[in-house]
C-alpha cells in the first residue's frame, strides 16, 4: 500500500508500505476519506519530538476490507469512522466515558491515537489502509454509499472536538456563548452551540475569511485585531459578558496585531468574557512542554493565568482532547438526519498523492487551505 | 449595642453602636453565637482595602429580635443562622442557586456578605445585633433551644464551605480525595468529602495538631514537610494519584519549610495529585489584587498554573466562593439526625468581650486557637 | 375594574369588582394579554369542584400599576409576564427550583396558581388586573415595548409547559422524540425539543389541522386514527422506537376513532413507542379526583399502566405542572435573540369583553379556536 | 464438570456437564462462590417459561481459568466477580452505562444474563466452570487470596441492584428515604442510601429479623403489619414524607397480613410517602407475563398505579435491572477500603453439592436461610 510519511521537518513522501497485519479484535480499513489536522502542522514543523518515518493521519473514514476473530458487530464491506483516540472500551476511563483517556492502548499514558507522536503504536491513515484496534468499540458504522462523505469524515476529530468544548461549558438552550478562534474546530464549537440551543453565540477571530464563516451559520463574528473582544462582547450582552465560553485556539495564541504569540491571552480573555458562575470548556491544545515557547515558563506549558479573577468570578474551566466516542454517535444521527452539515468547514478534496503538496499550503494558510480531506481512493 | 470595630491595622475594639432599624423583608437577630473566621484576618493584617470602623462578623446564629413587614415565614423568637453571603432570592444567579454571586444586594459586583470589605453595605455580626435583608431567603431556621450550637454556627461558613469544595470537585461514592490544607476549612471538605461516601480521603498540612484531627475522622494524613505530598499520595494510590481534589488554602500557601509564600504550589501540586479526567474543586480563596503579592504577577492575582499539564490531564477545575444556601439545610439535617458534627473543629468558645484578644491569638496561631466562636450574649 | 366570572357552568360574565390592594412584597399589574388555557375548560365544563364566582386567568402579562414596599427589582412602568404557578422563592421546593411544588403559597398543599380552583386565593388574570405576590419572585421582566406580545404571554404556561415536557425526559442533543398530542401544549413541546437539538420528533394526533402544524414546525406528524401510532414511529426508526416521549395529552385521552375516552391510552402507549432505558416526560394532566372517570378506579384517578412493559424496559418517567420559574427567562431570550417564535400557536387575538364568546367556542373546538389570546386593554 | 440443573418443578440435582468450551474474547472461570437469588425461585417454583435443563447462577465469582486469544486485560489466576448482566460494552446501551439492556447479546431484546430464562444463551454459574464473553468487559478485577470473599460475591447482584435503586432515585446527602422491603436487596437499598450520605433511611418489611437487621445498619425499621407504613413514616417526618423512595418488593408484594398478593401496593404506597417533588426508584421485579398474577390484567403486568397522585405530586419514578457494570467498580474499592461490608447479609455458605437442599429451605424461608452462598470449590 501507499503511505505519506514524513522524513524529516517539512519533508512529507508518498511511498509503498506493507500492508498492516490484523489480529482478534481487529479490523482493516481501506481508507476512503481523511483530514489533514491543524495539529498535524505541529509534527510537521519540527516543533515535537516526532521520529522521522512516522506516518500522519488520524481522522479516518473508510470501508472495512478484512475483519479479525472475535470482532461481532463490523462486517467486511461496512463503512465505517473512527475517533481519533484509539481506546479499549473496558478500562475505568473508558467505562466513565473518557475514551481519550484510556488507560489501555498506550500504557504509562492516558490516551492513545493514530499516527500521532507519543500517542502509541497506532500507524496514521494518510495511506491506503488502516489498522484499528478493538474494532468493535472504535469503528462507528455509516449508511453505506458515499452520501455525507464530507460531513462524516469530519465526525473522527473537529466536529466531536468543537462539541466538546460545548460539553464541557456544558452549553444549553437560552445561552450565550464566545468561541475564541475561527479556525475549524472553532466554527465547529460555534455550529455545536447553536445545536444545543444557545441563544447567541460570539466568534473571535482575525481572519475576514473565518469570521465570515461564523457569520454565515448563524454566530456574530467579532474581529478581535479591531478592538478589544472582550469590550465588544460585553457591549453586546448589555454588560454582562457570556454565560459561557470555549477555546478553540489553545497556546499558539496570537495576539491582535498577528505578529507575538501570547499563550494565555485567550485563557485569561475568556476569564473576562465570560460572566461570574459562568464555564469555560478548552477543546484548543496546551502542551506540557513546548521547545518553542516564548519564555522558560512556556517552554513547560507553564502559564500565567487570572487565578484571582476566576475565583472573584466562581467559574469552572474543563480542558482536554474530545472524547469523540462520547459524541460521534449522535453526531453521525444529526448528519443522517440532515440537521447537521458540518462539511461547510472543508475548504479542499484532494487525492492522496497531493498530501506533500496539500500540507505545504496548509502550513502557510495560503490558497484558502483551511481544511483539507485526502481520498486515497480518488 | 456592642459592636467590635476595627480602627486601624490590629486595633480592635468592642464599643457601643446604635441599633439598626429594619425595613420590609428584613429582620433582626440577636447574636446568640459567631464565628470569627481565617478571612477575617487578611483585614485584622492590613492587608486589604477595608476602612477604619468596620464591623467583622459574617458567621452569625441568633434569635429573631424583631420582623419587618412582608416577611412570612420567620417569627419572633426564631432561632437562626444566616449564610456568610447576602443573597436575594431572585437574580439570576442566585435562582442557579449560585447565592455567592448575587447580582441584587452588592450592585456592581457579582455577591456580598456581612462585614467584609467590598462586599456590600453590611455590618457584621461580631455585636449584639444583626440586620438580615430579605430575611425569608436569608434565615435558616434552626430547632428552639440550645442543643447543637456549635455545630449549627458552621453552617454560616465553613461547613458549606468545605462542602462546596466536593460539589466543585464532584467527589461521590467510591473516590478518593486528596484534600490540601487542614484548617478548619480543609478539615470540613475532607469531612463532607467522607459524608458523600468517598473510598479514601487523604488530607494535606505539616502542623501536627490539624494532621491529627485529619485522623481522628477517619482521614490519611500526609505531612508535606516530611516529603512530596504528591509523591506521598501516588504511592498510597497505585501510582495513579486521586480521582477528585479539594484546595482549602488558597493564594497564601506556604512552602514545605514554612518560611516563603508559593501563590500557586497548591493548585499546580493539585494538577499533579488528581488523575486524568479529575476534578479541581477550590475553595481556598485566591484573589484579584494583593498588595502582599510575592512578585508583579501575584500582586494582580496571576499566577503561573501548570495549564500543559491540566490540558493533557483533562482535568476540570472549579473556584469561588460557596453558595451556603444551597447546602446549608441538607447539612442542618445531617446535624439534627446526628450524621454530622461538624463541632470538632471548634478550638474556643468565647464571650464577644474577648474577641479583641481572641483575633490576637488567632492571627498568631498561639494557644491552639485554630476556630473561636463568641458569644454574644454570654 | 372588570372581570370575567363564571357563575355557572357555562355562565361566564364580564362584570365589574374592586382593585385588588397590594401589600409588601407584592405588585399589582395592569393586564395587556392573557391566554384561555385547555385547563380553564375543565372548570368551565363543571368538572371541578370550582366555586361560582370564580375568576379565570393564569396566563398573564401586563404593565406594572403599583409597587409595594419591600419589591427591589420591579417597578412601576415594567412590562413583566407571569409564571402561572405563585410561589415564594424560598421554601425547600421552591430553593430546589420546583416551583410549581411551592409550599408557601397555598398551605396544606405543594403548589398554587392564579385563577384556578384549590390552587390557593390568587384570582385570576382574565380581568384588567392582578395582583401579584412575592413580585421579585414571580415577575418576569420584558423589554419595554410592544414586540413580541404574543410570543411573551405563551411564557405564563404553555411554551414553559412544553419544554417541561422535554426537560422531564432529558431531551437532548441527537435524539429522537415521540409527542402525544398537537394541542398547544404538545405543539409547544415538539418546538422545544428541536430547539434542544433533537434529530427527529415525532407528534401523534388525529386532528389534521394540528398535524399540518406539526409538520410546517419540523416535525413528522402521526395520525394515530389512520393506523397504530406504535407501529408507525417504531417503522420510521429502524424498529427501534424513539429515545424519548413526552405525553401532552393526559388523562381525558381519546380513542382513535375519537368517540371514547381511555386514560391511559396514552402512557402505555409511550411505554411502548420509547424505546428501552429512554424516559418519558408528562405535562398532560392527570388528577386523583375525576368525577367524569370512565370506572371506579379512574375517578380515583387510578389507572391501569404496563408496569410490567415498563421495569422490563428500564425506563424513567417523570410528571406534573411545570416549574414555569425553571425556564422562561431562558425562553424570554430565545424569544428576544429571535431564536424562538411560539406564537405560531396562537389562534385568536380578542378584547376581554369578547372572553365569554371566545370560551364558548373553544369548548366546542369550532373556528379553528385552538389557542385565544385575551387582551383587555384593547 | 458438575452443575446444578433443574428438570422439572422443584427437581434440582447435580450432575456432569461437559466442560464450556472458549472462544476469541472469552475467558473459562473456576467458580469459586456464587449467589442464590430470590430471582432463581421464580424459575424453581415453575413460575416461568424455563425450560428443564437449565443451569442456575447469575450471581458468579472465581478464578480465570483459561483466556481465549484477544482478551487483553484479564490473565490466568485472576480472581474476578462478573456481573448478572451479560453486555458487550460498544452497543448505544452499554455506552451509555445501561448495561443491564444489552443489545448485542441477547438479539431481539434488550438485555442478557446467566441462567436465567429468556435472557439468553448463558449457562449459569451454579457449576464448577463458567464461561464469560466480552471477558474485557464482563470480568471485574479482585485483588489476589481470600478476603472478603463474601462481600466481593455480593457485587455480581444484590449489592449493585440496592446501589441502582439509590441511582435511580438519585438518593443524596441530607435526604431522607423509605425503602420497601428488607430482604437482601432491600438491605442493600438501604445500605446504599446510608453510603451516599442520606439523612434517615426508614426499611418496610414485617418480617421480625429483616427488621432487625435494618436497624443493626442504622435504618429506621417500620413494620408494616403493625400499622400503615405511609402513616408510621409521615409521623417520623413532621408530616412530609420522605424525599426519596425505593420499591425492593416488586409484583409479589403480600398484603399487611401476609396472606393476600397486592401487586401495586408498594409503588401505590411510594407514591403516598413520598414527598412532592420526590424520586422513587424501582429494583424490585414487575414482569409483562406473569402466569400466576392476581387478576387478568396483572397476568400481563398492568397494575392500577395511582398516576392522578403521582402527577399531583410531580414525582418521578425509574425501573429495571441494576446496570451492574455501571457500579460494580466503586462499590468494590469501598469494600477494599473497609467502608463497605456488605455480606452482613449472607445467612448460608454451603458447598455446591448442597444446592437442591438450600434452594428448598431458601423457598419456604425456613431455618432463616435469606441469602446462600454456594462455594462449589468447598
Amino acid at each position: 500500500m501507499l503511505t505519506c510519511r514524513i522524513h524529516a521537518k517539512e519533508d512529507l513522501r508518498i511511498e509503498p508500505a506493507e500492508d498492516p497485519q490484523i489480529g482478534p479484535g481487529q479490523v482493516l480499513i481501506r481508507l476512503g476519506a481523511g483530514g489533514i489536522c491543524g495539529s498535524d502542522l505541529h509534527m510537521y514543523e519540527g516543533r515535537t519530538a516526532a521520529e522521522p518515518g512516522i506516518v500522519f493521519g488520524h481522522e479516518n473514514m473508510g470501508i472495512v476490507q478484512e475483519v479479525g476473530p472475535g470482532v461481532v458487530s463490523i462486517h467486511q464491506g461496512d463503512r465505517v469512522v473512527m475517533p481519533f483516540n484509539v481506546a479499549c472500551g473496558f478500562c475505568k476511563n473508558c467505562l466513565a466515558g473518557n475514551t481519550a483517556f484510556c488507560l489501555t492502548v498506550n500504557p504509562g499514558f492516558a490516551g492513545g491515537a493514530y499516527g500521532y507522536v507519543a500517542m502509541g503504536p497506532y500507524r496514521g491513515g494518510q495511506a491506503e489502509y488502516l489498522r484499528v484496534p478493538f474494532a468493535d468499540f472504535n469503528c462507528l458504522k455509516l449508511p453505506p454509499g458515499q452520501e455525507h462523505e464530507d460531513d462524516f469524515v469530519l465526525l473522527a476529530d473537529i466536529f466531536p472536538t468543537g462539541y466538546h468544548g460545548c460539553e464541557l461549558a456544558e452549553v444549553s438552550v437560552g445561552e450565550s456563548v464566545a468561541v475564541y478562534g475561527a479556525g475549524p474546530v472553532g466554527l465547529m464549537a460555534a455550529y455545536s452551540a447553536l445545536l444545543r440551543g444557545a441563544k447567541k453565540v460570539f466568534v473571535v477571530d482575525r481572519v475576514p475569511e473565518r469570521l465570515a464563516k461564523a457569520g454565515e451559520i448563524g454566530a456574530v463574528p467579532i474581529d478581535f485585531s479591531a478592538a478589544d473582544p472582550v469590550e465588544q462582547i460585553k457591549e453586546q450582552t448589555g454588560g454582562e459578558g457570556t454565560d459561557k465560553g470555549v477555546d478553540a485556539v489553545g497556546y499558539q495564541a496570537k495576539t491582535g496585531s498577528g505578529e507575538g504569540e501570547e499563550p494565555a491571552m485567550v485563557l485569561n480573555s475568556l476569564v473576562e468574557t465570560v460572566r461570574a458562575t459562568g464555564m469555560i470548556g478548552v477543546p484548543g491544545l496546551y502542551v506540557p512542554s513546548d521547545p518553542g515557547g516564548v519564555n522558560e515558563a512556556a517552554k513547560h506549558g507553564m502559564l500565567l493565568v487570572e487565578v484571582g479573577r476566576f475565583f472573584e468570578k466562581g467559574q469552572r474551566m474543563g480542558m482536554g482532547q474530545a472524547n469523540v466516542k462520547r459524541y460521534n454517535m449522535k453526531l453521525r444521527d444529526m448528519i443522517i438526519e440532515g440537521r447537521a452539515t458540518p462539511s461547510f468547514v472543508v475548504s479542499h478534496d484532494l487525492p492522496l498523492g497531493q498530501a506533500p503538496d496539500a500540507y505545504n499550503k496548509f502550513d502557510k494558510r495560503i490558497d484558502g487551505y483551511t481544511k483539507v480531506i485526502l481520498k486515497p481512493a480518488a
